[in-house]
């Protein structure tokens, strides 16, 4: 029914995730109102993605040098590490600009379940780099689940012969939220971590 | 923030309609997953669409050749003619598989507030194609407003001595919807246009 190039281009941006048949339908057919040049920036945009961006020899996050921006940088406070599960946290907490830290990336969260393993997540680049680090506190920023739980316990059980202080980010009802749509595991939790006011 | 190739990748992408920046996002960081081959398929899907997709010379319809296939389909009835604003209302009318006739693609529709004229919409070359075809029926197949009525009632006028029946799709009540949810204009329109039950 569609010209051929046109079925291609439809089906190659169905690949992309959340992107169904209608709307790469309207995306090509918005391709086609676009001129060469915007064309060409997205279509070399995304050749070059992979030949440029590698993970950072010392954290793992996105860079397209051998160390990242972030770890390279003098100013940034080398005693305190963020460990995240992807490359993404990283530019959440960036986002924020309220850390002043460097970070460290797994590649993913122990699970069991999915018999992902402390080896498939290079935990040991983690364990080798605070081994011969100056960190004070290591921070654990995982999602509040069995993996980001499983992960934390791993991590504080290896590490904690050494004098670090290993804190996780709280977990508990969200600012701004209705108390009726909280789930009970939350309620649960924010209960049971409870602060006193100071 | 991010690393210079994926802050480009993430803005080409915003430049597909709908698209705002976490789409955007979501989009880069999946292209990062994916392997050569697939990336490859969407960057060259892009580049050569606008080089290989062209207009039908007869209908204005897309197609990679001089003619596209329906109009070079000799099993097609030519003495029907669909008129229709977009090309995409083709392939619309063409999934249906109800229409066994060719089609006219204009450039738009006629629309005096937005300064858009019968020559900005091509509206030569459908008149000249009824004028020396053998057609028996034109179906103006417009969107029911105020530029679709215009362009229907200029066409009319031109094509009217001619001996050729000029009809125009039905509008009203859309099938299934619910009477309640129905504009005052299409419920006045589908009141006009009555019909005696057979």
């Amino acid at each position: 029914m569609y010209p051929e190039s046109l079925k291609n281009l439809i089906e190659s941006l169905k690949l992309f995730p959340g992107i169904g048949e209608k709307t790469a339908e309207r995306m090509a057919f918005s391709v086609m109102d676009m001129d060469d040049e915007k064309i060409e920036f997205i279509s070399n945009s995304l050749s070059e993605i992979n030949h440029k961006i590698k993970r950072c020899s010392i954290c793992n996050s996105l860079t397209e040098h051998d160390v990242c921006e972030i770890c390279s940088n003098k100013l940034r406070d080398n005693s305190v590490l963020c460990v995240v599960e992807d490359p993404k946290n990283v530019i959440l907490f960036e986002k924020l600009a309220i850390f002043n830290g460097v970070y460290h990336v797994l590649n993913g969260l122990i699970s069991p379940l999915e018999g992902i393993n402390p080896e498939d997540i290079e935990l040991n680049k983690l364990i080798d780099r605070v081994k011969n680090g100056n960190f004070l506190e290591i921070i654990l920023a995982f999602k509040p689940s069995i993996e980001g739980e499983t992960t934390s316990l791993y991590i504080k059980k290896i590490l904690c012969d050494l004098n670090i202080t290993i804190t996780k980010i709280a977990s508990g009802v969200p600012m701004g939220a209705d108390m009726e749509y909280i789930d009970a595991i939350t309620l649960e939790r924010a209960l049971f971590d409870r602060k006193n006011i100071e």
